[in-house]
């Protein structure tokens, strides 16, 4: 029994890593869209953050069974509830990558990103790529440093979702209102996102570490 | 046993109830400071936000709790984890009404609704405050049509939501940046609150008519 519930937990771990490379694939492609006018992969980033949906809910469904099957207490059970926590995660981050690439589609011919922000949001971009890449590896490894020197790296994100504020509503912003509109809500997208990243590498610290309260 | 495990789901329910009822508090505060530039009430707004945050947790300790001892099956189980998905539905709809009071605080003493959009942020406000009473009713009664009909009220929010684009996006929007970014986000916070209420409505729902999978 001990052995199908640890194949089944591997089951879990391996999927989780699939819909996180996925969920990097989608802001790769919505970031490209968004930064480069480029309607082909902001569908394709929206066509994937509908697909990336129903892997999570999946990946509910197969933990529900588990749950069932295996009725598991303390550290197995902490597990399977965090990898229903950290898939609503995965999909949520699909689904905000989603809406950035519905502003490039929205926008398109022309682009949803003024000059004066360009550089801004390729670094926000980049970050959220990159964060995506390390905690698809930090759910393949449960490597607990690499966990926490991610919870670091999205300071940066926070810093350029500041930024992003600090530039329109400088005196010398002239862009026009559509411009306000879709920048403000694209910089909130890229911060959500990071956002979950830590949410679920701080996920991956505590079941490594078994940091938590074991009272029941 | 089992009349243990009754009482038990019946805490959770309690404790659902609890929190989806301070969350309309905290609804009624920020909107009511987002609308009138109240600052005592924003803060009051944001620091019931943070006691929100702990009691999602601890209601979702307790669920952990009764998935150990009790190691539930079929729609005893997805309750249970339905209980999770709502706590973090309501955990969010609370940070989320901290948000708008977050804004309301940054702009006091001016206002950050400007006249043309007044109106809309009224009713965006007064129909959150009542989808999240509703929501609780229905959490307490677990009416399946009462719940049903909270879904469709949803619309009329999204309907608000895509106007204030519509005022922002208009030749005649005359208002400076500032602006523009806060209704943008303010109306992205309204939208959100109201697809949580969606979310715990249709949990309750799906709970009540069994319409699931039963396959595992």
């Amino acid at each position: 029994m001990r052995q199908v519930f640890q194949n089944e937990l591997h089951e879990v771990q391996d999927r989780l890593v699939e819909i996180s490379d996925s969920v990097a694939t989608i802001m790769e492609k919505a970031s490209a869209a968004f930064l480069g006018g480029d309607v082909a992969k902001a569908d394709e980033a929206i066509a994937l953050s509908e697909t990336n949906e129903e892997k999570a809910l999946a990946l509910d469904e197969l933990v529900i069974k588990i749950l069932a099957r295996q009725s598991p207490v303390a550290r197995d059970l902490r597990i399977l509830v965090s990898a229903l926590r950290m898939s609503a995660s995965l999909e949520r981050m699909g689904a905000l990558a989603g809406h950035i690439a519905s502003i490039a589609r929205y926008r398109y011919p022309g682009s949803a990103v003024p000059a004066s922000l360009r550089s801004t949001f390729e670094e926000m971009g980049a970050l959220d790529i990159k964060l995506a890449n390390k905690v698809t590896e930090v759910l393949r490894n449960t490597d607990v440093d690499q966990a926490r020197a991610i919870q670091a790296e999205d300071e940066r994100v926070d810093e350029l979702h500041r930024n992003v504020f600090d530039v329109v509503l400088a005196d010398d912003w002239k862009e026009n209102a559509m411009f306000t509109v879709d920048v403000t809500l694209a910089s909130r997208y890229f911060e959500r996102f990071a956002d979950h990243v830590v949410d679920i590498s701080s996920k991956v610290s505590y079941l490594t570490t078994g940091e938590w309260n074991e009272s029941e």
